[in-house]
């Protein structure tokens, strides 16, 4: 009977790519808890690179910034 | 004084129906607990369908699957 | 197949009022937009009263000034 | 950089199982998308049962009703 | 390690507005509670308008009815 | 309008901490988008350690190792 909230930036996830998610995280409820599949609902969230802080930054500023860092 | 968010996924709501449900679920907390409907936020999601997940599927492919079985 | 979240103060709700909460909000997916009452999942939290802010303030505090206002 | 919340009914889950939940979809975000898992972060929530709602009950009566079906 | 999720309406706030908000939201994590920026996560959605309700109605509608109040 | 959600390990902040969060994002939503103090909600999570997840694990375990680290 659970509920899985997935939240990732928005950086071209296929179709087949999110169906492996619900269908791997549903897997895992069942392996690891016993939960009933049919009840367990699945919900991802594609959010713009803009709308996703990391480091007090934007994420893409935040990747530029850590890329530019010396060894 | 309380939040609600409701998510449901993207297949055609009308406005009207979205006015419905705000109105619906704020006239419930004020009858049930007696809430302030000036400071009851209610956020509606529409999700993708193929960011929902049920039975391990993404939500289309389930209810295929599910029309498809024998009575 | 919808997923609704409502947040509340704890403020002793009664199993009766969350019970009329659940109903209640399964019913209104239902009226309002045909959804399946057997994979609508509701989840309520019970907030702690000083974890809920409202006008900037917890929202015991800002009650108390809502009532100390001259009318 | 993904963010997952699971939220599931408190039901005695063991601290071995919420750990083995944590793994098991940090490794799917890593497998399935190439997500760092350095900045994966999982959060469980436990939800108390009369605030878990499904087919417009709480879950225990749900169940209580789904088990005394005629098969 | 924190995550936080900051829920607008969508009315064209800026990409330095977000940004803002992803910093000064983050500098308040680690001012109050010492919290690591480099783990601390927000996200931002915007919310269309229609799917925004306060006072049982409706966000644009809430804001003309409120504008048409007299003083 | 806004709606914020603050998740945090439960570790210990006071009231007076939880208090400066809540003034702290109103104050941050008025200053950087104009929006009004009066229906801004912040809700606080204090989330048990163990259902706390970075990097695949527990955030206690994760810290230990972690500090563990030659440098």
């Amino acid at each position: 009977m659970p509920y899985v909230n997935i939240k990732i930036t928005r950086e071209g996830a296929t179709s087949e790519q999110k169906a492996a998610l619900i269908k791997g995280v549903t897997d895992l409820l069942v392996d690891v808890l016993g939960k009933n599949p049919a009840t367990t609902v699945v919900v991802i969230d594609e959010v713009e690179m803009e709308h996703w802080g990391i480091g007090g930054l934007p994420v893409e500023e935040y990747r530029k910034k850590a890329a530019a860092k010396p060894a």
